[in-house]
């Protein structure tokens, strides 16, 4: 058996922390009322609001100089499940689990279902990885995977794919994510109009092998690891591959994936409007694919975003149904505890876009009132939402203050113990 | 009658320069035959290869911050149609203009007509202007123009957009090209999505007004004038619309309106893939839209892009025929010097894109010997194709040494003479 | 007699807020308790704070395409004091000007004095204008001012920042900011190291020249309006001019004046450190130089610069005494709006800066603490300190809701009516 | 007995090229003298250039997704200085190699300096390297090394740069190159004024330790493998630091390492300006630190790097003494082709540097002639000096085609036969 935070333990941390989140949250409440809004509609959002983690999260990441992993590192997809079922115990935000293959295949995947269901954690979307080598694999991703010139090592990278579909499919996932580090490091290595055509070629074949209620998830990027062009680089060219797939192939967004000064929730707004959105990589970042914890670098953008999510949700925009997953790496903090604060930082930045008070906005927006506009869209982004976050979690069963819980119970403590043998534990970070 | 340059001149100082083009000329000839090329087969194209100026481009742009007029400024169409004539007497390249409305309008554009065809210069796409107000317009377009949240005010931008396709029909043009400043400055100040509506509201009407033989273009920029959202703000959005409206619709690329760090070549690819590249505006930059000269900042970038064009153009991609346009503001130099340079620095870049052996390229892409591959395209760039540039002018007319007979001419002194009230000539820069 | 808004206006709609404001600000006490922080001492120090408006700030701004010009537009430096003296009236937080010549250029220096005195506001820096040709005058800046490979222009630029002085001195000024837009738009324009040497040359004269008691502001910037080159382009080139100069010479820090992605705040911290920080020009931005309102685009960012700057006068840093300005570009809103709501958003960066428990910080610090340190930082950037600000102007005498009180004055419409000819107000934007 | 590249090879496929060299050489030696430049002297300094190459970058990179070795890799720094001088024997142009420790270390330093010496490389600055964990290392620099919060922790990178100086003066180095990833990913973890406190005081005992005629090269980078601030970012706060250690302290600039638009000729002139250039780690990269290979992705800026060097060097700056480094990752090509391919790259640079006529440059600057400038600077680059290249790699015994005379020779494939058991060898890249 190995150890898990006993609920006693979150009672009695919650205990003494009550009172205080009984006043906030009454004093956020009045506040609230004076605006117009009303608390307890956004707590309940709040409490049914949901975002993935990534089964490769709960390991150190690291850069192309060094890792340096921490005490306790999961030595598998089973010690992964454990680790994400920790975060969701003490948050109520995390029901799910997003896995990585190979880095989470195992013989028996009846097995990873169950141990997953004792736990009490679901799948989201597989992810497949054609941007690695493994050990055995018959042909190398060096120059390209889907879109390599070579058609052996395309096909190879297809069947990858599909396999991934069969094993989601024991999971309970809906939906395959396909990011590719394909592309090129310099100009004249590859013909950028022949790629996509092996891009397409590719991909459409995996779209063949899609059960009916599956949707896969298209996932550009700027640049890293191809440093001079990427084949799916922006949302632009993930829509075009998209539309030409098919109605269940969708765009997703991660939000470290840009150029620099890109307005992303515009990029957020067009691929609602046509209905392609698939949903979201969360992370942050301040100068490329940093995959820093959500909102550690600019909340306002995390803000921006769901402001345009609320807004879709509530003007009820076709096909509107994003996928939330976290997707980070964890250089120099416990993941455990990056995943938890990133999980409530995400929430916090969907309450705030709930308290906008958005009818007074789309006023001011028709009457072409740009300070009033602002300051309504801006009102929410100010306003401490920390009382409702910290109440729907105590009225799910989960922890006020998170980290505070997390560390008094001695968990990574108690897995450095646990785990003795974490040495080559898979460190993956997309 | 003003004065023109006179084809004895460009004969004189042609003379002195022949010998040392010869050399020139044929050595590289024989560089070039044992590379596999043929330098007469490139010449050729060069010679055939033409763009378009903007009139508004021959009198001298500004910043934010000021402008200093030079001598001899255009006091308006006239003088400017006068300016791009001797930009294409020298450089035999630019045997189009491309008018902006209405700061070219006049009583009669059958005038206009007439004399362009007596300078023999011809019209290319004509430019509407939304994001100015001008003295005596009934509605401003300080929150928008095609986008306005008041349709009285989109309505007056569509019926100006419908007027230029007019004057444009008289002038022999084929496309009109639409560029908006419509954006926001703050988050809240409008709803992206909605604005988006009627973007595509106001356009369908425009659309619908199209001759069967014309095609609009729609011009996409990152920011400025608006400085957190612009409605059309890169080639993903430009593209939605165009599919939206119809077959006549294309996307414009400037190389000046994109994000940092974004590769170019890789979306002009693209939009040739789907058949929507309308053409370019050819301009230089290093921090955003600096609208410098072409070539002068990031060569090699131009080079990319005409090696995509070349690729497409030598592949028979379907519907490809791109409009080249140069689209610069001439803060510092003179702008017809500018002019003649940057013309001149396009088809270096074409004719570098033609001195490359595709064959080759192909076959080393195809092994993935990425070394070759990339060895084989810089040959190319490295290549010094200023003989063949310098004897495609000679050809057809045109000067050895644009500069260097442009100024021997005195033709600047001479017009600051005949243009004596340049007071409040229109500076536009887009 | 020119309108201004009554104090009892400002009382009587303070009267309405104000029971609502004492249970916002009773709450947000407890919480601050709670966390060990003493409110009271917070809104002190805010009391305290103060931040300069630039006179040509009340202006419309514009960009290079368009400026849209709203009523009552300030006719002249008269004007543009008494636009000045209004926001500082509402908002408690502003009680200095900082003026531009020539653009604020009087005949009586003294009666200017006497005015802004008369409506309580003082003067802040004032700003030489050397990027602009004034009317009549002998030499252009076309190539350049202070850095111009001719002695001539040069010395008049220099000759403009001594009068500059001149000036200032009478109005109470004890700085002078050197911004210029010197530097080049193509490689080869100019010598990089040459018009450096002159950049020293102009300035130890202007430094030679300065009052014993006043401080020289360099003000650096990456680009624009030039677009290749600037001479002061960084904070390095800025710090080694001051450093040359002597101890009288400061480097000035404007948000919006670095390249993408560069960290502000460490910035300001070396500044601190070899005590040359000058002050800043406070706006925000999301491409480059946008001029945008204050915290409008990235709060958190302002935040991390007061985060620096509560550190350095917590620990006594020597020579630490900053100027703080606002200066931003108000091309969609009425000026005194964006100038009252930056005010305040500089103010709310600056209250929750003091939110922060520095001493729990400093431990985290100390013990590699990255989570907790994180999260100790972030909690002072969580909290709603609306309260503490706007009990802090209703101290004061100011407007627990400036916009609203403005706009229930008819401020704008009244001056609409009392200045008719506002035809060519200058509007710089810097 | 290793492969060693016979001279005969080279000469034998020099034969079938020379007839060729012999054309272009002539036929660019005639244009140069009707420019007023001499082909002589210009093949006479590039014979007498030199970069040296890093001994960690004939492995095989990779990014922090994935590595793809390539066959024959090399075991250990005897393999390295194997490849590095085989480099040399082709190019003529890498006559030393830069050792990176603790990757380099060996029992026996007096036999790798025998080794080189045996095959003709001697020995450029030493690197020392405290951005990862060796294995049994007593502290971790997870944290931080010569900036951690611990002593102890900083006592061991200061010890390690000590130890790096005492292998570098037993191989005849004379400079130490500190490049550390210190820095922090999140506003809080680290006090960005405390930090560099520690760095100085680090820096001054190892600056202490420095030999008379060494010096140390302190290198900056933006970010990476730090996300949110870097200690030494950029290059004023290097410029601060050296000028506080002493006169062996200069700055390092790295191409890759600056934020997106910076002007990195004019960091170049600035640094000349204060004698601080330490010199260059030499790259190119399109979106970050990106490690590609010299003038692949911006041949244009690299050149005008050079421009400023030459220029520099011509007017006699003082304490002008730059050391040339190339510093790449080779991912997806052989090593040996790259590191010989950005050697010449580097050259070229050079020589289109020295293809300008700097008299008629200057005069043009002096007069504001801008567009005469930027055509003379221009022609430089223009000009195809690849027969200066071959020429002066045949004079001194190389080839003159090295990547043809390798790749005939099969160098891999005899190594891949002599290098069997290349599993983990160290693939550094800074």
């Amino acid at each position: 058996m190995t150890y898990r935070i006993p609920d006693s333990l979150i009672a009695e941390q919650n205990a003494a922390g009550a009172a205080a989140l009984a006043d906030d949250y009454s004093a956020l409440g009045r506040q609230l009322e004076r605006r117009g809004l009303d608390i307890e509609a956004i707590t309940t959002k709040v409490v049914d609001f949901a975002v993935a983690v990534p089964t490769w999260g709960v390991g150190t990441g690291g850069t192309r100089f060094a890792r340096f992993p921490g005490p306790g590192e999961p030595r598998g997809v089973f010690d992964k499940l454990e680790d994400c079922a920790t975060i969701h115990q003490l948050t109520r935000a995390t029901p799910t689990c997003s896995p990585h293959f190979p880095w989470d295949k195992v013989r028996d995947t009846g097995e990873l279902a169950e141990r997953a269901k004792a736990l009490g954690i679901g799948f989201d979307a597989v992810n497949s990885n054609t941007f690695q080598d493994q050990p055995g694999q018959p042909l190398s991703y060096k120059f390209g995977s889907l879109t390599h010139a070579s058609k052996a090592v395309r096909d190879q990278a297809v069947a990858h794919n599909i396999e991934c579909i069969a094993i989601g499919e024991k999971l309970g996932s809906k939906a395959l994510t396909v990011w590719i580090g394909d592309g090129s490091n310099f100009p004249g290595q590859s013909n950028l109009n022949r790629v996509f055509d092996w891009y397409m070629e590719s991909l459409a074949q995996i779209y063949a092998s899609l059960p009916r209620d599956w949707r896969v998830f298209l996932e550009h990027k700027l640049n890293e690891p191809a440093f001079y062009s990427t084949v799916i680089a922006d949302w632009g060219t993930s829509l075009m591959a998209a539309e030409a797939l098919g109605p269940q192939a969708f765009c997703l967004v991660d939000l470290g994936h840009h150029a620099p000064n890109v307005n992303i929730e515009q990029i957020v707004s067009r691929l609602i409007r046509v209905g392609r959105l698939a949903g979201f990589h969360f992370n942050d970042s301040k100068y490329g694919d940093d995959d820093l914890d959500a909102g550690s670098i600019d909340p306002f953008r995390l803000f921006r975003v769901f402001n345009e999510l609320v807004d879709a949700a509530e003007r009820g925009a076709p096909g509107f149904d994003p996928a939330y997953m976290l997707d980070q790496s964890h250089n120099v903090t416990d993941p455990i505890e990056s995943l938890m604060d990133s999980a409530i930082e995400v929430q916090r930045a969907y309450a705030q876009a709930l308290a906008v008070d958005r009818a007074a906005l789309a006023d001011a927006q028709e009457a072409s009132d740009v300070m009033l506009g602002r300051r309504l869209l801006k009102a929410g982004f100010v306003t401490d939402v920390s009382p409702i976050l910290a109440e729907a979690r105590r009225r799910g069963g989960g922890a006020i203050d998170p980290l505070a819980t997390y560390r008094a119970s001695g968990y990574r403590t108690r897995k450095a113990e646990e785990r003795p043998a974490a040495a080559g534990s898979s460190s993956g970070i997309v």
